[in-house]
């Protein structure tokens, strides 16, 4: 019946390979598990073919069989043809229609349909098979000539832009895309009818429309619309092919990380009418409500309409029944009003379709004089905390198991649900009335509203009476009580472990760096972006989830309050193996971590007393003992910072109540700490007993050309050993005095930045001294603790084997480590991250999620290495990428004991973990 | 005989091993090949006592024993007291004295000797066995009572400080060292009587002397001078055993890179005495000068003196022989004239031993009334021409083979004849002088004498007239006209290989960097070092092969025109395996380095010919690219680079004739070349058609915060290809106009600081499409040219199978490798690198000499993966350790097609090499 395609080839694909599986009524060669052939489209008509399901049938055309299009050069694999012609001749029986036929003509539509859904990336051609000579039949057949051409009309929109110009690459004389000109066409035509609507347009104007889009169509592309139905069907088979790899449909992957050779499967379905008069309409649904997860059948339907107008706005849909009434659509009538018997039958479909499906899903249909068709259904999209209370729902409504709950949140909902964030619809109208005046990194989580401060100061001030927003450069440690004051942080540079970025993170603060758009006047108080000046108080929002700026305010919701939330970490907790510690710095971001169900403290940092609250004096002192420079000097500042350190210490272990806490060594360049005032500078250098020129060329000689890479971590302790004596002096009497209390805690001294054995050894030494000196002074028998280093470097990685004999634990700092894997400086990424990730030369931000496998490599090996020293060597991560989904999959799986991270992100690092132990179970 | 030792163990050693082998005429265990157990003392006096030499008899204690010495926490193994009383039996018959006797004692030493020499670090004991029973019969039987105090008293001296003090650990209770306090009490006495010298005392003297000794030993150190013959040898043993974890040695065998398990050797020998009188004497000479490698018997000797005397500078030694007269001893008799028949038998036994050492020797030998005997005999210690003359001499002379004159001659000695250097002597004496006013880092070889400049440009003045020193904070590729033009180059900041020590080793240009005592005044062109200040003219002198600064003029000699180098290069050339580059930036730098012997070059950076001579116009040019905003702008710029670079690229390709070129596509961070002074800021900005504030807010948004990991190498080829793409068209061009001009050559583009194979790719699409378009326009069919990249960063080795897939090679950069893989920015090295050397925690600076376990690790790694992908990959490498030896011998282990470094080190690569593979051959 279907003659011989264009472009077939016998170079490619093997001969007898099943390419096309049917779908209809009793005719179904697949299922909903076939996804990865069918496509998620595919497998779910058949699926609901084989329930019986009014499915209108048709075939699909299998992913596997794109794949072999683009292998074989863009020519359809040999055996494709009949395997096509065959699926169209039961088609054609099953429908009692037939394709290009002049009395009875069947009209096809071909769709995309990729194994995962890539809503609106790739291309659909509709009411294929319209042509000169099929065109009268069918207005006989169906007496309702408007409806014949306004088909015909889109047919030729359709495929001259998706076939002709963008699959096949003509470029139109004019320059304009064709789509453009022809909507032009049609649209001027109404203005001068003085029309509103489409429906307006007569079987005249359309018969008009029609003839002028093929004019058009033939001058600009240089050849005219094909009149013939199969041309027609290979056209759109091989537009939706190639339309996976359009530039569109590329990038979506690139964002979503789904692989370039999946390529797409096609489906070919009979066409079935929603346009064809008031007793058919077409519409879309959810099983359950997608914005809060509630047990109710919602949707939006349109009479008289195909698919696409439904989605394109143009119109305002009726609600699908009264749950789904709201204030746009309140006055226009409900499907289960107008058409309650149909309702019904779709309301069933729904509940079976959830039944056996078990999950909330997204549905579409149509209705053709009165009859309802079944056109797609899939698991639907939902928001955070619709996901969670469906999974909680439903695992009460027995519907699903523990882990299959557990697996039905992702960790980038439970995210969203921890933090306020800018309601979506604002934030799309925002958006659409020009408001997002730039993009920057996403830094930290949530959403933030607030009028914009220019100093730290002037937001500890403003921050009192009203949520401010500090807008900096950059920020720096003295910014710290500004950051704290601010709802929301905006740098324009840095990267996504700057400091902002590290500090907001911390404390789960909204935060977005390096929008490099803004160019920030600090003196005049002023930020002009993209030519338009905003002032200090001015008002912006910031989405830190997405890196969005918007001049003004945006309304915002608060998620966290979910009371399912609870139950849900519960039932995340009972499938997790692995650790979930936190990094918490602070008395108070310890106690925080506990609620969140941390486990222990995984980074405690020392040098975090030094910024923020409180922070004045341990500074003043700290700072005195970098600008030592001689033993004496150094000793005695030492001992000014002991007891700061010691009672910061102190609260943190007591805090823990005996779960483990691990404290880091001072670790970074001294140069940071240095003060930038002259009259601090001042202060300082009386203080020290100096002239303030002495103190400059201190200063100024503890100055680094890449300091990430220079006199810091274990190094300081290697050249001052008094300072590390210092810190262990401090976690040991700590210690041992809550140990008099009756509060026992271990805790594990972390030596960071290691590169070599020798370097444990030395400051091993210094420790043993302290601990014997502890003792005596606490007499006690034995004094506990542990001592483990860091691994941040790629070298200790490499010898992991020797750095294990002198560890008692390893915690990779992936921050560094994947800096010095790939010679990326996190500050400095600026400059090109954006270009990598838009070319596809990086999937992801290694600083976000672990590179697995150049940092993973290093990891796996260290891991290794490490337990052929010690086999029970306990093993964990501290860096950035501890609290992000796919780095805790890659830590269960290479073997870690656990993961630290933020403390807002425990929740997320726990249900990352869980899910990493259901998936390895299965 | 000898009864029980002392701290005597059974818990060490295993019962039966043989600790102790006698040597002595026919009754030698060892021979000269076992020198890894009875060290090279040991081994030697067997091997000359089995040629019959007069060597009096003794036993070595392995170093096996020392080994488990230490390993039984300082006890000596069971064994061992057996053994020894059993050889020392064994030594008094042959000698017919017996140890410890009353009448007819036998005296004994003591001496340290390990696998390799460590000159003056470990401990000796003479004349063991003197005592108030042992005393009066050697009185009587030598009837020289005068002898047998100063034994004593040196007896005295020697075993307070080296057993009681140093070994037994016991403290002077006065806390001042005993040895000091012994030689106040001589010289008090001599001073009270009016002596100049030793030879003055009486035997009336000596005796109160020794009196006057023991009386303070016992006061001092609490206990007795031991009186007894077998506690002192015990005690002497013990000594030299625990001298091998003395301070000294440890610390010279962490410089020299001797293993601390190799263990010492004990030497126990019959004293004869060169202090009997007139006719004994004690000498040490030379089979060869070792200072020019002459082929002449050269030495010194005293008359009536003990070893210590000759090496102690308190008399002036006679010569030995007519060869050896100098200014200093010509008036003094030679032993050729005073003892003609001992003489002839000592030059005699000179031949023998040459030949039958087949190389230069360093004998001792001492004179008891008359008769000779030999104390010593070792291979000599050399100059670095001595060394190639004596290699060439006796390769011709037939002595030794071709490898072995190869193996002869060390890189460091290669090295030293490349470069005029400080005269050693005048150094020495400079030294003393107390002028050596402070240490740096040896980053220039040689040595340069001249008057401080502390501006650049004041060193192109000065240096037209007389040698000037360039002295600055740190260079900048600004100063590059005034290092070329001083004679040597010293800065206070900087690592190994900062910028001041790349430059200068690539000239081979003497370089001292990081001398961080020095206070710069660059205003007042005054520099401060401990308190002198030093100004502009001042006369300076560099050792940059030390590292040393100098106030006032030293002498230099020149020894590179030695002509026995030519040869000895040819010779090495017939027994090197691995290939040898340089890195040669332009086309002068190429030529020096083709008659160096360079096989092509390995690196050659374009960015150089932004610095130095000429540099203004493409340095315009390059800041113009740099600062553009637009792609518009920087087309413009680029175009205007284009041809330098291509002009550049044609005359290093044509000096190298047809050899390979491997040209580094620009590498370094944009911001190192910004101007710096507003005249220059205003003219570029002008030029872009910019403000000069428009101008400061680019200059700051480039700068970074980390650069050696920021914006940098492929980085910038992936965000703006056109730079590439401009690079890539003169290097073709250029290739193919040469082509034209008959001259072939196959340029080797390299891509740096890849981190991923998607890099590759994404710039290797850029040089496919310029490659077409020089086809085409010199209507060429083909263009032959490599691609590949350098691997410097972790990422790249670890997945070096990916990046071979798009390499035709890989060059290691070793200097930015070492950077990742330690952590290490080698700009800030100098804040902890001397302490982790002192500390023995890094063995040696990794910029250097390849770390082998770490980087080395990588670099074996990426070539096996690489070689995985690609069988005949070439690799090589192109990073400052590419001329070092340690390394270059790496490298041939680890498989690389070749080494390349700066011209100047080319010889000593190719020496480094030809060792290699003949160590691998044996």
């Amino acid at each position: 019946m279907v003659k011989k395609a264009a472009g077939t080839t016998r170079s490619a694909g093997k001969a007898g390979k099943k390419y096309v599986y049917l779908f209809g009524k009793n005719m179904s060669d697949g299922n909903a598990s076939m996804k990865e052939l069918l496509g998620g489209k595919g497998a779910n008509l058949a699926e609901m073919a084989k329930l019986g399901l009014p499915v209108p049938a048709g075939f699909t055309i299998t992913t596997e069989c794109c794949v072999d299009f683009f292998k074989g050069g863009m020519k359809n694999p040999a055996c494709l043809e009949a395997q096509v012609n065959a699926a169209v001749e039961k088609v054609e029986k099953k429908m009692g229609m037939k394709f290009g036929d002049k009395v009875n003509p069947l009209l096809l539509a071909c769709r995309s349909g990729a194994r995962s859904s890539m809503p609106g990336m790739m291309e659909t051609v509709l009411n294929i098979g319209l042509s000169s000579e099929t065109i009268p039949g069918l207005v006989k057949k169906t007496n309702n000539e408007r409806f014949v051409f306004d088909s015909y009309r889109r047919l030729i929109m359709m495929y001259s832009d998706v076939v002709m110009e963008k699959a096949e690459g003509i470029e139109p004389a004019s320059g304009l895309g064709i789509r453009k000109q022809l909507d032009g066409i049609m649209e001027e035509l109404k203005k001068s009818k003085g029309y509103k609507s489409d429906t307006d347009l007569s079987v005249v104007d359309l018969k008009k429309i029609c003839e002028d889009f093929k004019a058009r169509v033939k001058k600009e592309l240089g050849k005219p619309f094909p009149d013939d139905a199969v041309t027609q069907l290979w056209g759109g088979i091989g537009a939706v092919f190639k339309s996976w790899n359009g530039k569109k449909a590329v990038s979506y992957r690139r964002i979503e990380g789904i692989p370039d050779d999946w390529g797409t499967a096609v489906n070919v379905q009979s066409m079935v009418f929603g346009n064809m008069g008031d007793d058919s309409a077409t519409g879309v649904a959810f099983t359950r409500d997608p914005a809060t997860g509630d047990d109710k059948f919602y949707g939006e339907w349109l009479i008289n309409a195909q698919g696409e107008d439904v989605v394109a706005g143009t119109r305002t849909p009726n609600p699908l029944n009264n749950c789904t009434r709201n204030e746009q659509n309140k006055h226009l009538l409900s499907m289960q009003e107008m058409l309650p018997a149909t309702y019904k039958e779709l309301f069933d479909i729904r509940n079976r379709l959830e039944k056996h499906y078990k999950d909330m899903l997204d549905i579409e249909f149509t209705i053709q004089n009165k009859v309802l068709y079944m056109l797609q259904c899939r698991v639907g999209k939902r928001t955070g905390a619709a996901a969670l209370n469906m999974a909680v729902d439903m695992y009460n409504q027995k519907l699903i198991d523990g882990p299959t709950a557990v697996m039905r949140v992702t960790p980038t909902q439970l995210d969203e649900l921890l933090h306020p964030i800018l309601d979506s619809k604002a934030e799309k109208k925002a958006q659409d009335a020009g408001l997002l005046i730039c993009k920057g990194l996403p830094a930290g989580p949530g959403g933030a509203v607030g009028a914009l401060a220019f100093t730290s100061e002037k937001a500890c001030e403003m921050g009192k009476k009203a949520p401010c927003i500090l807008i900096r450069e950059e920020t720096n440690p003295e910014d710290v009580e500004g950051m704290r004051a601010a709802v929301g942080i905006l740098t324009a540079r840095g990267g996504m472990t700057s400091h902002a970025a590290l500090v907001a993170r911390g404390w789960g603060k909204c935060c977005v760096v390096g929008a490099a758009d803004l160019h920030i006047d600090e003196h005049a108080k002023t930020v002009k972006v993209n030519g338009k000046t905003y002032k200090e108080g001015d008002m912006m929002s910031l989405n830190g989830s997405k890196g969005h700026v918007y001049a003004g305010s945006i309304d915002m919701i608060d998620a966290s309050e979910n009371p399912g939330l609870k139950k849900f970490l519960k039932l995340v907790d009972k499938y997790r193996k692995m650790g979930v510690r936190a990094n918490a710095d602070s008395p108070e971001d310890a106690e925080i971590a506990r609620n969140f169900g941390a486990e222990g403290i995984g980074l405690f940092r020392t040098e975090h007393m030094f910024y923020g609250k409180n922070s004045e004096k341990p500074l003043f002192a700290l700072r005195k003992m970098i600008l030592s420079s001689t033993l004496e000097e150094r000793v005695k500042a030492v001992n000014e910072l002991f007891p700061f350190v010691k009672k910061d210490i102190m609260a943190t272990l007591k805090a823990m109540k005996g779960l483990p806490v691990t404290v880091r060594l001072l670790d970074p360049p001294l140069h940071e700490f240095i003060p930038h005032t002259k009259e601090q500078q001042e202060e300082l250098s009386k203080s020290i007993g100096i002239t303030l020129k002495e103190f400059l060329v201190r200063a100024e000689s503890l100055k680094e050309s890449n300091p990430m890479m220079g006199h810091r971590g274990v190094r300081l302790g290697v050249t001052y050993p008094e300072v590390t004596a210092m810190q262990i002096r401090a976690i040991l009497e700590a210690s041992a005095e809550l140990g008099k209390e009756g509060i026992k805690c271990i805790p594990e001294i972390m030596i960071p930045v290691t590169c070599c054995v020798q370097e444990l050894k030395d400051q091993k030494a210094v420790i043993a001294k302290v601990a014997e000196e502890v003792k005596a002074k606490y007499n006690l028998r034995r004094l506990n603790f542990l001592v483990g280093t860091m691994i941040e470097i790629p070298r200790a990685c490499l010898l992991a084997a020797e750095m294990a004999e002198e560890s008692d634990f390893f915690s990779f700092g992936t921050n560094d480590l994947t800096q010095m894997t790939f010679g990326f400086s996190r500050d400095d990424i600026g400059g090109f991250l954006g270009d990598y990730l838009d070319k596809g030369i990086l999937a992801a931000d290694p600083f976000q999620t672990i590179d697995q496998d150049g940092v993973g490599y290093l990891i796996k090996h260290a891991v290794k290495e490490g337990r052929r020293t010690k086999k029970d060597l306990k093993v964990g991560i501290c860096g950035e990428q501890g609290g992000e989904a796919k780095s805790v999959e890659f830590c269960f799986k290479a073997g870690l004991s656990y993961v630290s991270c933020s403390p807002f992100r425990v929740p997320v690092a726990c249900l990352a973990a869980a899910q990493a132990a259901i998936k390895a179970a299965k």
